[in-house]
């Protein structure tokens, strides 16, 4: 780094902390921004901090979102008796983009770790709990979580807590994904799809 | 992108300009930043917007540099008798790096490219050829421009302009690169290593 100017060196090292930046790319992308016009490099400041600052959690569903509640939750043509939980804002974008679901989702940022010390507490499930006391609509909760050890467990957990409430419960299904090749798979994925053939 | 918050969206959008970074790594990178302090999002935004500003050309070399001169240029350690000529910044700290080489440098900003619409006066030549009038100090010209067919014809092209001139002109070796196989060498590296052969 003694190679470059300060103000050059501190650019890259900033870039370089950005996550799957190393420091090559961050070379890079440092003296690319360094032949744009300063007005792009401004907007793009700009835009970081603006977003950092505009964004935060909807007080409902804990999905990111500038708006509260967010554009889902305010909305008034999506299903109030379904709420999809999944472990990421990511994961909402995900099934949105199937255009399929039209209820509401639950966000629990993370999933139960006992290994990195992630109890129950860690992540957003007393508010789910807490929504779906004070919402009777609500009659089904799918568990979207990933199909992880962490994500399974936390699915597990859900499900148990919900058992005496009369919520209906389901878990998004496991199996080979499409075009895969049976030859391949891997031995988990392929028991459960065995596990959960349905009759045709 | 519907299926994002219109900020979130803006982020996102913005992060996928930069080079390299594609829609996926452009989400990863955005979900990333709205999961970090505002405190670190403010500084990364400030550093960007601090280095485009503060790093400008070398008056002298033509390097990105915040000081000018630049710090090599400035520095009473290097010798001013041999200039390096380089095609981008990045090229001085990669020769910088080899701890090697101890005169100065003058950076083109490209290559001759015709192709491309890129003749001698869209980079800094005309800049090295006042340089090197005006310092009768300079008594070797090291044309370390990419081995590339652009890089090789602007070296050519110095080279001609400077042979009038008394002021040697040298240009570095090709040859096959340390560790390499010579199996597995393109024909051009080692026609290239075959002709530039040295007695031992």
């Amino acid at each position: 780094m003694q190679n470059f100017d300060p103000l050059i060196a501190e650019l890259i090292n900033e870039l370089s902390r950005l996550p799957g930046v190393g420091r090559k790319s961050a070379q890079r992308l440092g003296f690319h921004l360094l032949r744009q016009p300063v007005e792009s490099v401004r907007q793009l400041a700009d835009t970081l901090v603006r977003a950092r600052e505009g964004v935060h959690f909807c007080s409902q569903c804990f999905n990111l979102t500038s708006t509260d509640p967010c554009e889902i939750c305010s909305s008034d043509k999506r299903d109030r008796s379904q709420i999809c939980v999944v472990e990421s804002p990511q994961d909402v974008a995900a099934m949105e983009r199937i255009h399929e679901y039209k209820g509401l989702y639950h966000v629990l940022h993370g999933s139960i770790n006992p290994m990195q010390g992630i109890g129950p507490d860690q992540i957003k499930l007393m508010e789910l709990f807490r929504r779906l006391q004070e919402n009777d609509e609500i009659t089904e909760v799918i568990l979207a979580t990933n199909p992880t050890v962490e994500g399974e467990a936390t699915a597990l957990y859900i499900a148990k807590l919900l058992k005496s409430t009369g919520i209906r419960c389901s878990r998004i299904a496991h199996g080979l994904p499409m075009g895969a090749d049976l030859e391949y798979a891997d031995e988990v994925t392929l028991a459960k799809a065995l596990s959960g053939r349905r009759e045709l």
